[in-house]
């Protein structure tokens, strides 16, 4: 309200900059939650796999001599699962196993076996599948620019945080 | 792998379009959960308020009538809590109230509180100060470029969806 009372430039163009970082923030999150709402269900329906396990899966995908149970939760994309739980999951379906370290006999490693990688690939093609089709019809150079500045607000957010800590 | 055998333009434009389609949504994600993660931490250390409970007397700010408790689950932004046990909590803190809903009389709405007014209030200014601060040091193009693009996203989401249903 007493902002409405100093009409300066200056004044002014705070406020429109400070409007413009919290619209840019909600609409971040509403976006990413459209886009991973959509998928938790077409994740359900096709393949009777949750969200939090599939993202497991695409970051085990990545190491294949795997991962420390706390290297896989610092990995996770999505939140609203127990690392344990799920992997405790998955290894009765025979999707991961836990092996013994070679670098420290006292702790475990979890990887994908090769029924864990079949399956996580099929998914993955249709998860693919599912975000072009999402995408489609956007012009490229949209999307390109996108990418080009959720990389520089992803950088200066890494680089912000080291100067706090 | 047989894609490499195939080297036409037409495969590799589009080869390429899903790549940037699929990066474009692991940014999104990625960099909302590092925002979401620190206004989490904040929100904890500042007020002792979870990222729920906050969301929740958010969308009840913007309706000073109140909302049904479809309504209100329908709004969260966020995941990972239970509407009803956050009302619960909130309601034993004297920050929303529950109402008969003059409308429909076996119904209930919920409402903020003057409390829940003021006290929401001064956790939205701070919220809105750590946003800004994140994203200072950005251009203001870039940010205003990013709203533009991810209105555009928004809208086109939420028309595809409309086709498919």
């Amino acid at each position: 309200m007493l902002r409405a009372a100093v009409p300066s430039d200056l004044e002014t163009r705070a406020t429109d900059d400070h409007h413009d970082a919290l619209r840019v923030w909600l609409r971040l999150l509403a976006t990413s939650n459209m886009i991973e709402s959509r998928v938790r269900t077409r994740l359900q329906e096709r393949f009777g796999m949750t969200l939090p396990r599939f993202d497991l899966l695409a970051q085990l995908e990545r190491v294949p001599t795997g991962l420390r149970m706390n290297e896989l939760s610092a990995r996770m994309m999505v939140t609203g699962g127990n690392v344990t739980g799920i992997t405790d999951a998955l290894e009765r379906e025979g999707l991961v196993v836990r092996e013994a370290d070679p670098a420290d006999r006292r702790a475990w490693r979890v990887r994908l076996t090769s029924a864990g990688r079949r399956s996580f690939r099929s998914m993955a093609d249709e998860h693919e599948k599912w975000i072009v089709q999402m995408f489609a019809g956007l012009p490229s150079r949209d999307i390109a620019q996108l990418n080009e500045l959720l990389g520089r607000v992803k950088t200066h957010l890494r680089t912000s945080n080291e100067d706090e800590a």
